[in-house]
């Protein structure tokens, strides 16, 4: 249950010395001999140094490695961060002995902060020497931040395997949660095709996540198909296309599941489901009104079963609503009827009482119907508690 | 200081019983003989029954009275909902021997749960009999929910006075932060003019605040001028204009400055500055990113100078910015230089420090540039403390 569960890569996880905590802070993810690649990164228009290089060296075609550290962000670091993150990508290709072009890298920490190339440049041949077909515990650790777990999934699609590992509990928003994932497979895909599986089975798992609304600098997916499962083609048409789909839609979400439950702060996990708007954008916005409220979230936090908040989210969502089309539920109570609240609800009484129920499980799910139209949207989030204050008010002091 | 400090206007404010605090909840705002009013109202698209009575009798050009209630927000109630409200102003048009075209109303409190109309119907003549020009406070206090003080202010231009009064603390977002302002002037001005006037110098003050992002179902500002001054005509192109606008102006900025310091859990005010951007509108995207990040108002609570997070929220803001065209300060210190945070920042140093003391202030400054065109923005905020989270994951349990 790792990301090297797939045949055909190894990794690697060791401690530079980047991070003040002295944990792991290097990870290396290796494929051979040559696995085809696929990202996709954050939308925030301000991208991380690393973000940059990876975009640039997976166009060329070639990438099958990727050199990750936690610590420092490398963002807004300017010419010196990209001339950093291309030296680290050296070093880890050189001592490889790959091409150039075949190592990517991401980053993950402090925004601002250059990156401790010294210290990392000393680790690579480390990590390099570590690498292992049993290495994906420990690179899952070393690309951890403010994650308490690792995050880690695997699936099988006949006698092909998939794996994967992410990190990233805060800074985490719709667009790509700000994170890291890397996930792989040892079927033989063309880079088309992993392009294509990439952006329809794995980046809508991320893309449905959120945590704090917050797009980060650096977040990067990376995939990578080694091959290695005898030559088991994964392409459009033939019979393991669409299992293989599967085993990857079925990592990513199993991964996003696990950011979200480690988010900073989450005691509660909230499912937003909106259906019935005029097309699945439009639905999505309504669903991360509602996840992104601070005061959903709080409501979640405290377990306060308050429909008048999730009414409000709806109304300012920026979509044209008719308030008499709109019904909402609250777990299995149904909170909102065409519009209205009904008076019974402040006074107690049985939907008050199925509705607190809803409120106090594990993955607290509100659904929102705002019309009869054909789009809809699922979102999962967390809410927002004491604990999300303390870490976020106190994470570089 | 209060909304009756303009000449021609009496108010008052009691008990109805309709608030579980059983503090006082219904307010009056009468203008004699008949002023003239504008209004400007919430843009959530689910608008409270209030709002869109208040929206039609406005129209009618009539109005010269409000009658308020706290404690129910009168939204999400239907078509007994605007029954209801009808019914209260209604009676107490009536009890004024006004017409019914003349009286407008506002709620707020929670959402959903159906206006005490038997109780706010018993208290209506006993707020009459109790209008007085003195009861400016009275009203203020009445209107108050989870505000901890009341917030008056006055002005005066020349001969004329301006008086008024708000209310919000939690749900206030830009759009019309999430509260109730009145607003008076003894000035005569004509319906379009103080339309003018409201658009142009009040409405400004409170679209620049933001305490949670959350624009409410309820948002009202109102404006009566009664012209009890004796006659000195607010007009265009009259000497008095820009001075009864300026004083429009400051009263506005202060009730808009009051709500943010009274804003649930606020420890800082956020004073957000964006600068250089393509248009005014580019540059109130990304100053309310900043100032609705919660990385950046935990950052706030926290007293972090961490300018990642000021990155972060710019290049998330939606608007295409160039990295290299970024600068940005925290107080007096440039913490990003074209989009690069000085590297000896993040080893302590005289930068940091600067920063630091700027973290401290009661008003934290954030001055952020982002090009070399024209548009520029301010935006007034607050940050997000335990308190924030304690206040709204108990607010109807």
């Amino acid at each position: 249950v790792s990301v090297t569960y797939a045949r055909g890569f190894t990794a690697a996880g060791v401690t530079a010395g980047v991070k003040p905590s002295g944990q792991p802070d290097l990870g290396l993810l290796v494929g051979r001999p040559g696995p085809t690649a696929a990202g996709v990164f954050t939308t925030n228009r301000l991208q991380a140094a690393p973000v940059r290089l990876s975009r640039a060296r997976l166009e060329a075609g070639r990438a099958s490695a990727v050199v990750v550290n936690s610590g420092q962000a490398n963002a807004a670091t300017g010419e010196a961060g990209d001339e950093a993150a291309r030296r680290l990508a050296d070093a880890a290709a050189s001592s490889l002995g790959l091409d150039i072009d075949a190592m990517l890298t991401a980053s993950t920490g402090v925004i601002g902060e250059p990156l401790h190339l010294d210290e990392l440049l000393r680790a690579v041949p480390l990590a390099v020497e570590s690498l292992s077909p049993e290495g994906g515990d420990a690179f899952a650790r070393a690309i951890m931040t403010t994650d308490t777990t690792r995050k880690q999934a695997s699936a099988e699609a006949g006698e092909l395997r998939v794996g994967g590992c992410a990190k990233g509990v805060g800074m985490v928003a719709p667009n790509l949660a700000t994170m890291l994932a890397f996930v792989t497979t040892d079927a033989s895909v063309s880079p088309e095709d992993l392009d294509a599986l990439t952006r329809s089975r794995i980046a809508p798992a991320f893309e449905a996540i959120t945590i704090d609304g917050c797009a980060s600098t650096n977040d990067t997916v990376l995939v990578f198909a080694s091959g290695a499962a005898g030559g088991v083609r994964g392409e459009r048409g033939v019979a393991a296309w669409a299992s293989l789909g599967d085993a990857l839609e079925e990592v990513a979400t199993s991964l996003a599941r696990q950011l979200i439950a480690d988010g900073e702060g989450v005691t509660h996990v909230m499912l937003v489901a909106v259906e019935g708007a005029p097309d699945d954008g439009s639905a999505r916005r309504v669903a991360r009104a509602i996840a992104d409220s601070p005061l959903v979230k709080t409501a979640v936090f405290g377990s306060d079963p308050n429909p008048g908040r999730v009414v409000q989210a709806v109304g300012a969502a920026g979509i044209d609503v008719d308030a008499s089309a709109i019904d909402a539920w609250i777990g299995n109570a149904q909170v909102v009827t065409a519009g209205v609240i009904p008076p019974a609800y402040f006074s107690g009484g049985a939907i008050r009482e199925a509705a607190m129920i809803g409120m106090k499980e594990p993955e607290v799910r509100f659904r929102v119907r705002i019309g009869d139209g054909p789009g809809s949207s699922r979102i999962l989030g967390g809410d927002l508690s004491y604990e999300y204050v303390r870490i976020n008010g106190e994470y570089t002091t």
